[in-house]
C-alpha cells in the first residue's frame, strides 16, 4: 500500500518558494558565483604551506586517538579566539557542518517542546531546519536583540532565544555589554540561550562569550563554524558546546547520528587556526574582507549598501535595490542572465518570505577567488548603472 | 519561562539503555578497540601513495566546479561497482555520512506519514534516527527478507521496505534473484524500497542493483557509504540516489541542510575508488577481511560464530556467547576491564532491546590496525578459554 498523505510544505507553485540554498546551487553554474557565503577566496601563502604538508598531517592525526584529536582541536580553536573557558566547557561535540549543529539543536528543542525566538532576518535554513523538526518558532528582530526596542516582553513568553551572532546578512554583532544584558535577561526569564557564531571570526575577539555564559549559570548552547572563513574547499567542522543541564540529551541525540568527525579534517583545520592565530585574525582574515568590501563599495557606491549593514565586517554585502526600483527577484534573475550569482533578500525574512520585506535587498559574497569576485563586481556595477538610467 | 515538558525517550536508568554508539565511544578509551565498524586497518602500500600526493589532489579538486566534482565522484564509484546505470540516476546527492543519509530518509518518510518495515536485527542507529523524526517503524526479519518466511503479508500492510543490505551485523546479502523478487513484490504492493548499502563493497559486485531498480520502475532510495571500507580517518561521503518520484521532496530537504560536500574529500575518496578498481576489490579489500576473519576463527574457534553469520564477508564478526553461558552485557563489561572494546548484541535488536534477543551475541570489528586487532584477539581468546573453564 502507499497512500501518500504528504504534508504540503510549500506553496502550490514551487518556483515561487525557492530557498536561499536553491539559489546558491543555481550559482554554481554561472561565470561569477557570489551567491553562497562559503569561503573560496584562495589560499594565502602561509595557508598554502599547510596544504603542502598534508601528507605529514595525515600521519600526525593517524597517531592520535579520537578523544585526543578532539581535545587538541578544541584547544587550538580556544587559542585562536582567546577563550580560557572553552577548553573546560561541559562538553565538546564536533559535527560535520554548522547546519548539522542547527539540526541537533532542532531535534533537542523539539524533544523539549520549546517555544523558540529566532533572529529575524537571518539565513533561511535555520528556520527551515527547526520547522522541519516541528519546532515552534517566532521572530525576534535586530532592534529587539540590540536593545533599541524592548526584548523582555518577548522573553517572558518564550523558552529559548536563538541568536545568530554576528548576524547573516547584516553583520550585526553584539557588544560585550549588550551580550551580558541578554544573558542576564535570559537568566531572569528562565530562557535558554542558543547562539550560532558561524561568522564570529570576522570580528576581533576581545572578550570571551564562553566565560560570560559559563559564569552566569545561564542554560545555553553555542556552536561554531569554520566554513565561512577558511578556504578549505568545504572541508569543515562545527564545534558544539552547552551548559551542563543540556549535556545528556544532546549527547544522546548526537550519538544517534555521529560517532566522531575525521581526525585528519580536525588536524588540517587546526593548522589553519594556528596559522590565523600567529598572523593575527586582522592580518589573515579581516584585511582581505575589508579590501574586498572597499572594492565593492568603490564600484557600486556606498549608498547601495543597506543602512542596517553599513558597519558590517562579515564576508557578505547586504545591498539595497530600492534606489534602482527593482525587486530582489528581478535583480537576481537579471544578474543571473549576465553571469553573476547573488541571493534574493526575501529568503532572509523567514517569517514572511512572500511579503514585501526584503524584496529590496540582495546579498553578495566577498570571499571568492579574486578574478571571479572582480568579474562579478564589474557585471554588478554595469547592471546597476544601466538600470539606474533605464 | 521554561516549563520543560521533555518527552522521556529512555528508561529511568540511562545506564540500562546505552546505544551501540555509546559503546563505540567507550571503546575509544581501551587498549584494543574492536567496537566500532569504521575502517582503521591502516593504508596499503598503494593507498599510502594517494596520501603522499594529497597536495596535488588539493589543486586538482580546487580547479573543479562543485557539479563537476560530484559527477566525477559518481563516475568513479560507478566504475568501482561496475554500474552502468548509476551515472544516469535521476539524482545524485552527496552527504557527509551514511547516518546523515538515514536522517534525510527519515525526514522524508515523516513528511509522507509512511509506515515503514526495517531490517531486524540491524545496527540500532537506523531505528533511533527514524524514530527521532517520528517515523512509524516495524521490524522485518532476515528470514522474511531472504524468502525463508513469507514477506508478502507484511508488504501488504506497509508503505516502505527499508533494508540494510548486506546487513550489519550478520553480513546477510541478497542474491540477484532474491533482490529482483523483492523489487517486484514492492512494485506489486506499491511499496517504496529503501536500501542502505554501506557494507556493499565487502562482496563481489557481479550485478547492478541500480539497473534492476531503474528498469523495474519501482519507487526507491539507495545510499552508499565509504567509511566501512577505506581507511581514510573517517573522511567520508555518502552517495544518495532515488527514483524520479522521490526526487523533488528529497532535494528540498537536502537543501535545507546541505549545499555540497568538500570537493577535496571527493577527490581523495575517488582516488581510493580508482585504486580499489585497479587492484580489484578482491585484492584491495576482500583478502584482508578474509585473512582477519580466519585469524579470528582460528583463535576463538569456528563454533563461537553465530550460525546466522557463518558465511559473512563483512568487516565484523557476529559472535555467540551462549556456549560460555554469559550475557552480552557481562561479556562486554568483562572484556572492557581486560582492555578490549566490543559491542553487546542486544542493541541490534532495536525492536525489543531489553528482552532476550541478542543477549547471547557480541560484535567485534576486524578492520583495525593489525597490532590492535591481534592484541584484542588474544585477550578475547584468553577470556573465552577462562570463562569456559570457570
Amino acid at each position: 500500500m502507499n497512500t501518500v498523505r504528504m504534508t504540503v510544505a510549500r506553496t502550490a507553485d514551487p518556483a515561487q518558494r525557492k530557498t536561499l540554498t536553491d539559489y546558491e546551487q543555481i550559482g554554481f553554474s554561472v561565470e561569477a558565483n557570489l551567491a553562497d557565503g562559503h569561503a573560496y577566496q584562495g589560499l594565502s601563502h602561509s595557508q598554502a604551506e599547510i596544504v603542502e604538508r598534508m601528507s605529514d598531517l595525515w600521519a600526525y592525526s593517524e597517531a592520535q586517538s579520537i578523544p585526543e584529536s578532539t581535545q587538541i582541536y578544541v584547544d587550538r580553536y580556544a587559542d585562536l579566539i582567546g577563550s580560557a573557558y572553552l577548553p573546560d566547557a561541559s562538553t565538546h561535540l564536533i559535527l560535520p557542518t554548522a547546519s548539522n549543529s542547527i539540526d541537533l539543536v532542532a531535534a533537542y528543542l523539539k524533544l523539549r517542546h520549546s517555544r523558540v525566538l529566532l533572529t529575524h532576518p537571518t539565513f533561511d535554513n535555520l528556520a527551515l531546519i527547526l520547522r522541519r523538526r516541528g519546532v515552534d518558532l517566532y521572530p525576534v528582530t535586530e532592534p529587539e536583540v540590540a536593545g533599541a526596542l524592548p526584548l523582555a516582553p518577548k522573553l517572558a513568553e518564550t523558552d529559548v532565544l536563538f541568536l545568530v551572532n554576528p548576524n547573516n546578512p547584516t553583520g550585526t554583532n553584539l557588544s560585550k555589554e549588550r551580550f551580558e544584558e541578554i544573558v542576564h535577561a535570559c537568566l531572569r526569564h528562565d530562557v535558554m540561550l542558543v547562539i550560532d557564531t558561524s561568522f564570529r571570526l570576522f570580528y576581533p575577539q576581545n572578550w570571551d562569550d564562553y566565560q560570560i555564559l559559563h559564569e552566569s549559570g545561564v542554560s545555553f548552547i553555542l556552536f561554531e563554524d569554520t566554513g565561512k572563513v577558511f578556504p578549505t574547499q568545504d572541508m569543515k567542522a562545527s564545534l558544539f558546546t552547552c551548559s551542563p543541564d543540556n549535556r545528556a540529551a544532546l549527547h544522546e541525540i548526537y550519538n544517534e547520528i555521529y560517532l566522531c568527525v575525521s581526525k585528519f579534517t580536525l588536524a588540517v583545520l587546526g593548522d589553519f587556526f594556528d596559522n590565523a592565530r600567529r598572523e593575527g585574525l586582522d592580518q589573515s582574515v579581516h584585511s582581505l574582507v575589508a579590501q574586498r568590501r572597499s572594492r565593492a563599495r568603490e564600484m557600486l557606491g556606498e549608498e547601495v549598501i543597506d543602512p542596517t549593514a553599513r558597519d558590517s565586517r562579515i564576508s557578505v554585502e547586504w545591498i539595497s535595490t530600492s534606489n534602482i526600483g527593482q525587486s530582489d527577484k528581478t535583480v537576481t534573475a537579471e544578474l543571473h542572465e549576465r553571469g553573476v550569482g547573488v541571493l534574493p533578500g526575501r529568503g532572509f525574512f523567514w517569517n514572511r518570505a512572500d511579503e514585501e520585506a526584503g524584496v529590496s535587498n540582495i546579498r553578495m559574497s566577498l570571499m571568492k577567488p579574486e578574478p571571479e569576485f572582480e568579474r562579478g563586481l564589474e557585471i554588478l556595477a554595469n547592471y546597476f548603472a544601466e538600470v539606474t538610467h533605464r
